[in-house]
Parts: C-alpha cells; structure tokens; sequence
C-alpha cells in the first residue's frame, strides 16, 4: 500500500497486533523431503494454522535474495526497491549508533598489509574484537578539519567509521579493492550524472584520504591489522515513521543490535528486551498496554540456516513455537508469524525463495490449512503476496484500515 | 525484475540453465475433460514435476492473448508491454533480414484488384511463396529517390518490405483497407501530439505512394497478383542484449526464423540447428561448453493448436517429452519448462489462458506437484507468475543472482 493512501485510510483502534519475524524462517526439503518447518514439532503454530490462514510472502522480488536490512523494511510495509539503507547505516544501526543528520558512515575492516602496503589478508586473520575495540579507540583521536570523527568495533576486524560536519557528501569511492595483492584504494569523488564532480564530493574524498593516511601510520605496529579499508558509504536514511504513518504506537522485542536499529530507523520504540525469548517475553508482556503494535524477532533461526545446521534450525523453530503461548496469553487481536527471507539450511545461505507466512484473528478468512509449512503455505488462502503488503494486511483484520471509497 | 538491477545483481557462475519453449503450450480440457498435456503420455515432463515445482505463467497480462513476439519477449525477461517490435520488424525477423538503423519495414500482402482498383482477393487467392519470390525481384528494381529498396517473399502471398535510407518514419498508416471492394489506401503521414506532421513523415508517406504507383504497373500483367498492401511500418526495436545484461552466454536453438530472430534481436547466438529435434539437440550438444544457457524452441505444439487438431498437439508433447532424456543427459543446472502462450486446440488460437511453468534444479523448493499439467500447474508452488520474472527465477536458482543489500 502507499503511503500516501496509508495517511488516508490509517484508524486508530483500540486493538493489539503482534508481528512475529521468524528470520530466515523459509526453508528448502532436507534429507528427508520436508523442510526445517515442516520437520518440526511446533504444535502451537500448526494449530494457529488450522484456525487461520497461511500463505507466502515475497520480500523484495522473484528471485531476489534479500539482505536483512530489505527483508524487515519490506515487512515494516516499505517498498525496499524505493527505500535502500546503505551499508555504512545499516552497520551503524547494528551496533546502535544512531546517525544524525549531518553524519556520513563507513563499514570499516582492518586488514593485513605488507611493506608496500598491499593487503596481504582482507579481514586481518579475523583479530578478536578487543584488538579492533583497542585500535577503535586510538583511530578516534585522528583529528580532521570541521569533522567530528567516531570509530566503533562491530566484531572480529569490523568496524564503523562516522563522520560528522557540515557538507559532507556519500558520492566517493570505496577504498577496498576487494582483492588481495594490490593496496587500499584511494578515496574519488564520484561524478553527480547533472553537475559533473561536486565540491563536498571532492572535500569529502580529500577528508577521508587524510583519515586513511594518518591511520596508517597509528597502525603500522599493529599487525596483524596494520591496514583498514572502507566501504558502504551512506548518510542517515530518511525513512517513512510507522507511529505517524499508521497512527499508532509501535515496539520493537529484538535482542540483535541490527534488527533494533532497523526498527528505531522507522520510528517504533525499541524496548529494553534483554538477551533470551524469556526476557523477549516478559518485555512484551511489561509493556503490553503501552503500544498497539509489537514487532517480535527472532534470530536463531536464521543463525542456523547460515551455518548450514538443519536440525538447529528446526530446533529454533520448536524453541520459539514454545514460547507462542505466552504471546498468545496476552491475547493479541492480530498474528502474524513470517519471515524476513528464507535462508534453507541445505544453502547456507539467504535465498530468494517465498517465505511461510501465517495470519490469526477474529476476522481471518480461515482457509484449509491444517499446519505452518511451505508446502501448505504455497497453496493457502491468502495466496503469495509482496512482504510489503503483510503489515497493511494484518492493520485491515486489526479494523486499522477506514473503508476506501464511499 | 527491472534491467536496473538485473545490471545489478546479475552475477557470473559455472552454471548451465535451459530454457525449453513449447510453443502454444498451454490448452483446454478436450473431449474426455483432459487438457492436450495432461492427456499426452508424457512420463519425462511428469517426473520433472514431480521432482521439482510447477506453476503458470502470465505472457503479458491478465487476459490478454500473445502474438509470438510479445510472449517470447516476456520468457527473455522483458516486458511485452513497454518493447513492441512492430509488425515490419517481427516479419523481417521471420525470414533472417536483418535491419539496419535506417530501414523501416513493412509487412506487405499481394492481392488481386478488379478493373477500378478494387480488392477483391485479399490474398491474391494464396499464391505460391515461387510466384511471390518472383515478384519481389521484380518490385526490388523500382528505385525511389534517396532510398535502398528491399522487397523479400515470405511465403505465400506474403512479402516484406524494407526501405534504407536518412529520414524514414514509421508515423505512417497502413495501405491495407482490411476489407475487400475497396481500393487500397494511400499512405498518410501520421500527426505526431506534439509537433503535428512532421516533415520526415510527410516525406515517407510520398515515397511508399511512389513504390506501390510504380508497383502496380509492374504487377498489371500478374493477375491474381495483381496489387498489394503494406501494413506494420516498424523501424528497428532496440532491446535489451541478454548477454550483456545477465553477464552470460546465450544461444538459441530453434529452426523457426521466426524465433531464431526473435533470439538474435535481444543479442543471443543463433546456432545452426537444422530442422528437426535430433539436430536441435545434437547443436545444444556441440554447443554445450561454449553458452550458460540455451533457449531450445519447439514449434510444433502451436501449429498443431492453431490447426484444431487436439491429438496432434497431444503428439507432439509427447515427441518433445522423449527428447528430454538427450537434454538431461547434459546435466543442466537449471531446466525450465514453459510456453510463450497458449494455444488450446479447442479454440484453433492463441489464447489468454495462463501457461504451463516447471522449474527444475537443485535449490528449487519441491512442490506437491505429481504430474505437469494444466490443474497441477495452477495449485503448484511456484504459482501464477508474470512470464517476464521466468528468467530471473531460473538465474537465480543458477546461482546467477547476487543478494539485494546487507
């Protein structure tokens, strides 16, 4: 839905809608021809199933696979083709360094050069985060002229640089080659397609290959990481706010840095949710009068289709199908259980496959689904539907949505 | 999936990917209430959809009936809607005459006149492609100022025309009145909304009255062939080069010109594949290592179609089926099975009915499919898909899709 009709036909009401992310949940047949959903034992979303509907989502497009940052703003209702958060704000956001409006970041990775300065080792031999929280530090005394200057460790080599000031511009080069055996990059101005090179282009590159050159030098004792490369250059992304946009007030349960910072990126309140699905819990149950809307994730599904681990992923899959009772307990007028993309433990890997979605409450057309899988999810009642329609879907069976049209 | 981020994300891999065209391949239930495919003993195709996942697609829009061109430049990925390749073009295409960036082309029609001029046979009662043959030698020696002028037999009464020169505009109408007792028409500049007619127009138009004053002399003596129409001025279309888009290699194996040069207009390799399907599948053989992937056409399920006869088409499913294992054999990655529309022997047509879609691969997500037909189709697990996102889907299950952000 647009939002320009959002704005029109968005109600309040007085009705509580719970959006479960399972991430990664959509899977692939394993050895024994089901997939991880379908192997599991999760009763409770079986029967939530066979008293709702199910269907698929599709978070970007056929056949494309999804990064995490696409995957959710395509759930929070965002068209994620028209709405890009570039990678320096994506990892800001992951490690809760919220951008401002004068600030420019950078996906930063030590690296290992040799006595010419070639990278020898893109990722530093993987240095432990202390080493990169310690060289964060010594980076953050570089001074440059009219430029606040932020270093932050992520994990093991990776770090965000920030800068800020007046005027500063993403239209640069990055400095990783991608490659070993040559040097880090310079820093270009990239040319705008109407005005040629732009002056904060140019004074921005100049900048960053002064932070470069002195940083050289402070971590030329260092090695293994004796050299960074910078990459994923992006200002603060300017993106729909849920509350206003919706009329409503919006929480985001999330334990990953990276998933809070996506939900703080459309205006929800991130709530202090602690570690565990059991303190995820009790934060939703804490706050339940507060909001309208509660954003609920959970990772470890994901984790496990990465590392290629289809009985862990299964296994995630039965942990957070335990906890559905005490969501269910608050009585939720609306819920809805999906993904953010599929990530079949056979690949290892995010894919671009339709993801399981599932959608319980008073007013849901109840199909004949008799259990949450992808093979009864490719036949459902609500069809396959574009990710960005899940939310506005699940706001109409909340009575959020005014009539259209007299 | 837009060319934009097709440039984008498409990515080189050690993958093959087939791409099989039945055309006309979509039908309606017969006389024993099975379609033509799920009536044909068809075990291949069967166990393709049983292994992998079906669907249908959609060629250019919901109730819409595809000529050829429109519903094979959807299976390459493009949009039929926003790339016409004009009548002219398609037709020049047909016979291997390739056009240039000056030419403009016709389709033309011999007819037969009475003693005022009149039409009174359409299609000069169906004369032999030699008759035809001959007269184009005849009408390519007419000589129009500042022009190179083409004329090349199709077949039958058919011919086309091709004018070379600075200057043409196909904003011209068509001299065929499309009804018999009346004389063909002349050819009048067409007013452009912004700047009304325009001189090139204007110029055009004189020159095609010019050829078909001179034409008609020529062809007094050649009754039943004693006239002619044009319609379908179309210059050039410029289409998005497959090759250079996707970052692979295409060939086409078909022996229809028609499709070899539908093939060679989006900047595929036409292989030599002679006549039959034993030696289409001998150059998909020869060819193997040298392309990523291979558009095989098979014709005769159309023409069985547009010809009424439902066990001819039934038959001809069947022939395709049996050269699959020769296909298998060379181990593709991916292996898709669709058509460019249908075309049910019921209606001796092309129709609007979706098509037939089977994807085949290791990462495709098996449905519950048993067989590959008309009902399967429509309940499988790929679903109802536009036909343009076919290619997308197959590339990116060819691992030939990077992932859409971080």
């Amino acid at each position: 839905m647009e939002p320009d009709l959002i704005r029109r036909l968005a109600t309040p009401a007085a009705t509580k809608v719970v959006l479960c992310v399972m991430d990664g949940l959509g899977g692939l047949p394993g050895p024994r021809g089901r997939t991880e959903l379908e192997e599991a034992d999760s009763p409770q979303l079986d029967r939530l199933a066979e008293l709702g509907a199910v269907g698929q989502s599709i978070p970007v497009g056929i056949g494309i696979t999804p990064g995490s940052g696409p995957g959710h703003l395509a759930l929070f209702g965002l068209d994620p083709l028209r709405h890009e958060v570039g990678r320096g704000a994506l990892e800001a956001t992951g490690i809760e360094l919220e951008l401002g409006p004068l600030d420019l970041a950078a996906r930063g990775n030590l690296c290992t050069v040799d006595g010419d300065g070639r990278i020898v080792d893109r990722r530093a031999g993987r240095v432990a985060t202390e080493v990169t929280a310690d060289i964060a530090g010594v980076l953050s005394a570089v001074e440059l002229p009219g430029v606040e200057l932020t270093v932050r460790p992520v994990r093991e080599h990776r770090f965000v640089l920030v800068l800020r000031g007046e005027g500063l511009s993403a239209a640069i080069t990055e400095t990783d080659p991608q490659q070993v055996g040559v040097a880090p990059l310079a820093a270009e101005p990239l040319p705008d397609a109407v005005d040629g090179v732009r002056p904060d282009a140019a004074r921005t590159a100049e900048l960053v290959n002064g932070f470069v050159a002195r940083a050289r030098r402070l971590l030329e004792p260092r090695e293994p990481a004796n050299g960074l490369t910078l990459r994923g250059w992006a200002t603060r992304p300017e993106l729909p706010q849920l509350p206003a946009l919706w009329r409503l007030r919006a929480a985001a349960v999330a334990t990953y840095p990276m998933y809070r910072g996506l939900a703080r990126l459309v205006g929800m309140d991130v709530l202090d949710a602690g570690e565990t699905i059991d303190t995820q819990l009790a934060a939703l149950g804490r706050h339940w009068e507060q909001y309208d809307f509660f954003f609920l994730h959970w990772k470890h599904t994901d984790s496990a289709g990465e590392d290629g681990d289809f009985t862990r992923k299964m296994r995630a899959i039965e942990a957070f199908d335990r906890a559905l009772p005490r969501v269910l307990a608050l009585e939720p007028d609306v819920l809805v259980v999906t993904g953010d993309h599929s990530t079949p433990a056979t690949m290892a890997a995010h894919s671009w496959h339709p993801v399981p979605l599932l959608i319980s409450g008073r007013h849901v057309r109840v199909d004949h689904s008799h259990g949450f899988g992808e093979g009864e999810c490719a036949r459902g009642g609500l069809g396959t539907i574009p990710a960005r329609e899940v939310l506005p879907l699940a706001f109409a069976h909340a009575g959020r949505l005014a009539k259209y049209g007299a």
